[in-house]
């Protein structure tokens, strides 16, 4: 649009620069012409980056709202990480004092109560998106799996997981802490 | 800006039509003039809407910016609320299950492993802003206390919180959970 109204400015001009050489005796009318067509010419330069400074501007709110909605999605997801990877370390004591084993009644109804709480933080954990990461017997895979222990005995293949130390964990699909593993070289 | 360019147009319509009356015989002259003040008009016009869509646009984007940082700072906020409140059931049964009282030398053992575990977690809910809301000896507060019986026996001042069925949450300032208590009347 803003183009177009330059095209026809310049084809005014030009229209203007014939009746200059055909009326020559008009000198006074001729300049008052000239200033209007130059008040013109300023008016169209003027719209033509004033709309252009529209368009720059509508181009950047879509661009800022595009990357808001982006981050909001992103925070939104993410949004139990910290407290979930503070509430790992809690998780791993809780899991290795039930590994307690016992025939007395007392401690065994007392394992039953705690086990059943256990059972309730994992289930709040995972309606937020954790999940634990299988290890052994899987192959072995530097996105999920930390190695800090490799043997040669055994039978089993090559890179595969024998034997995990700290269970690892992701919130949705992003790991948020690796398994620590022994893996087969 | 945009009104003096109007105000501009205004005053140079009046010089044209002072030289109408002037100078009458050069009739073709005077319409082309006035196509030219026509064509003036409305690249003002343009331009004055062209600038105040700017303007807008501008404003708005604004607006925009500033509700997208309280939304997220919000967001940020109380990002933890969903997980928080799904752990609250866990941690009362927890809180139920650690009452117990033993002089069995093992399940003193395990009880306290069990407290050590109890503390990780809400030490862990603490710094995402979790806090638990006084409440026996307390004045009732309809705000953070909720009464689920009311007793008129007692020395106690009318309106005091005398006892606590279930702990009751607040989230940094939201309250997400009020305490269940017994009030004198």
């Amino acid at each position: 649009m803003v183009n177009e109204n330059n095209e026809q400015a310049t084809v005014e001009n030009e229209e203007v620069s014939t009746e200059e050489t055909e009326e020559t005796t008009e000198k006074v009318e001729e300049v008052e012409v000239s200033a209007e067509q130059q008040k013109i010419s300023e008016l169209e330069a003027k719209l033509e980056e004033s709309e252009n400074r529209l368009l720059r501007l509508q181009a950047d709110f879509d661009n800022y709202r595009r990357r808001v909605r982006l981050d909001q999605e992103a925070a939104q997801k993410y949004r139990a990480q910290n407290l979930v990877t503070d509430i790992l370390p809690a998780l791993d004591n809780f899991e290795r004092a039930l590994k307690v084993e016992s025939e007395d009644e007392k401690i065994k109804t007392f394992l039953q109560g705690m086990e059943m709480v256990h059972r309730q933080l994992v289930e709040a954990l995972k309606s937020e998106g954790l999940e634990s990461i299988e290890a052994v017997g899987q192959s072995f895979d530097p996105h999920l799996h930390q190695a800090v222990m490799q043997v040669e005995e055994g039978e089993e293949e090559s890179n595969t997981v024998l034997e995990e130390f700290q269970k690892g964990y992701k919130l949705k699909d992003r790991v948020i802490r690796p398994s620590m593993v022994k893996v087969k070289q």
